[in-house]
């Protein structure tokens, strides 16, 4: 976003008294009325780790409070996001793997109920490949932005685990029960341009001039009366809201059995031994 | 449609016993079993007055119960339809401004309930760019054919407003999230084909040939059983008639609010004053 | 099925103990995790007898209770299925038009809520032309692939007939009102690559190639784990089981009623007499 140029400030400027600093895997920045946060682990394709869960959850909830008109995601480096990170898995603490899944599961619906209760305008801008968490959650983003770079890919079946994000119900009512089949249970890698065909992503862009075809546009979007756009996110939002939230929950409880499954528990050592590739 | 030739009857003819004399903004005619409410203010693109809901409302109640199997909507000259003429926000009543946002409310939602409740196939033949609430309630006809130079524009947030016609419903769950915010947050105009790619649009037809194309089919539908199509619409249309019902009431209680707010005053003044261009 | 060559077996190998030859109009058959379902009226465009019907759902039983990971409903000879078998209409039981109506329906129902709820991965390989209700059951499997030569045809209202299979709610959820109406009120017929493009295909092969590339790719998808296939299908049923079922019913009663009718009674003739071309 600094390239940009202009007005970039961090947050530590708002009133709001946080800087970006605070973070130890984002970037988060406030310019133009826009708050970007920025994943950044670039060297781990921005996986996203226990705290980095946390991170984002509390960069929401600090975008959704501060004087910003749209809030965005992106990331670091080539990748967009890699999705949960696989190492997740092998910090058991002291409860053992059942207290691992507990724990990574309520943290898991925490940060999908953040993305739910969104109150503004959020926009993707999927700078390369994304992976599982990070696929299914643009279906709750309002703009999803992708260079011709990014693919789309959710292995859930692959690793022995199952859909989340909400992905259960939105994917099939977005792109039909036959195409989100594909995608959930037999882990088809959409392109940009198949994942916009299925409404998956708003528009798609050459990799030349995406950062500035996609942030010039935005900011002439961070200039509309706010209150019209968070009233008219409201609206829609408000009619499934609900549902949402009862998706998610049981998308939560499913997956925290599957994690102690013997199908997942093999699945992801062979990705670990090398002996599966996604 | 008298262009069609053939047995052209006022609807002075039919036993209800109105004429469309009886309209100053519409022309209705039934033929072939069509009852085609043209709406008949083209020198002002046929926006939508006061008086223009009321009439509208009247045509398709009275479309309702004549002997014709199919109503079709189209618009007289170049336009089919500019949306709401905010020329109606310059007539304020002896309540106030409170008072007109009240009425203009009520009235918008009776407008969309006469939509969410037509019993027989609607049929929209959009001869030309359609704005705001006449490309809303388009989710809710059951054919909508275009011809190529017809484009769909929602400009809600431009003008400080909101989503109506039950769009923040129809349109993310036709054409998904991403896309349906692009068109009622961020304003994108549509060409006809887009349209019809995110499923607002049945078919584009060529301008030369469109009224023809599109009556021929017309007739030969309206001679299929016509039993067997009101009760397959009201199979379809039982399944969310409440909450279509659900989200026009709370659609209208958010536009009412917004039309009393500084944001929607400036946007309207603005766009009287030459100021802003949508 | 035994062209791919391998270790066919018919399910009279498995422990259920049932064979293939239990059956009169369909054939049968399991082997690599994956059992078929042939509808076997090759002569006949295999239209859907009485007997049909339930062969098939008891088809679907065993195959939900074998040890298969996928099941699989294709068709014998140059036709996927032409659906219904009209002659059904002309088997009037002792109790007359109203018991044969009556019969019908509840056949009907319990035919599509055994698909409701079929608890594994269903898919479609669909060899040839589709009509009536096995074009709208395809919208409750989860992968759908269509040779190129495939028509999907739901020809209701020209039958004097209306909706079934759940299609008045998943076709416009799928594909949009304006799309879902042409189809199911106004016999649209679709080719393959349309009804790809509309979500009710999942993908479209050439006719040459289709057999060796489909199977090629249900092998390798049987391989996967089957616990985390039947936990996400489920998962996705789940949000919309109990709408599914009323819908079903709400269908059913319609054209139950339907059956009964002129209209229908006088379209019916018409084929018969070859006076109506579909």
């Amino acid at each position: 976003v600094a390239a940009e140029g202009g007005s970039a400030t961090s947050v530590g400027a708002q009133p709001a008294g946080s800087s970006s600093s605070q973070y130890e895997t984002l970037l988060v920045t406030t310019e133009n009325n826009i708050t970007t946060i920025k994943l950044n682990r670039p060297t781990k394709k921005n996986a996203i780790t226990t705290e980095m869960y946390k991170e984002i959850i509390a960069a929401l909830e600090q975008a959704s409070s501060d004087s910003s008109v749209i809030t965005v995601i992106t990331g670091a480096g080539d990748f967009y996001c890699s999705g949960n990170d696989l190492t997740n898995f092998t910090k058991i603490p002291e409860g053992g793997l059942e207290q691992m899944a507990k724990q990574g599961g309520e943290l898991l619906r925490q940060y999908i109920k953040t993305y739910i209760d969104f109150p503004k305008p959020l926009v993707a801008v999927v700078n390369g490949p994304a992976v599982g968490v990070s696929v299914t959650v643009l279906a709750l983003f309002d703009l999803v932005y992708a260079t011709e770079r990014a693919t789309f890919h959710t292995p859930f079946s692959q690793l022995g685990q199952s859909a989340e994000g909400c992905s259960s119900y939105t994917f099939p009512k977005m792109m039909g029960h036959a195409k989100a089949c594909e995608m959930l249970l037999f882990n088809k890698k959409l392109t940009a341009v198949q994942a916009c065909d299925l409404g998956l992503v708003t528009e798609v862009f050459p990799d030349s001039s995406f950062q500035k075809e996609v942030w010039t546009r935005l900011k002439a979007y961070a200039q509309l009366p706010p209150n019209s756009l968070f009233l008219s996110k409201q609206l829609i939002r408000s009619t499934e809201r609900e549902l949402l939230h009862r998706v998610n929950d049981a998308e939560v409880e499913r997956l925290t059995e599957r994690w102690l499954s013997d199908e997942c528990f093999n699945a992801v050592m062979n990705f670990f031994q090398g002996r599966a590739k996604l």
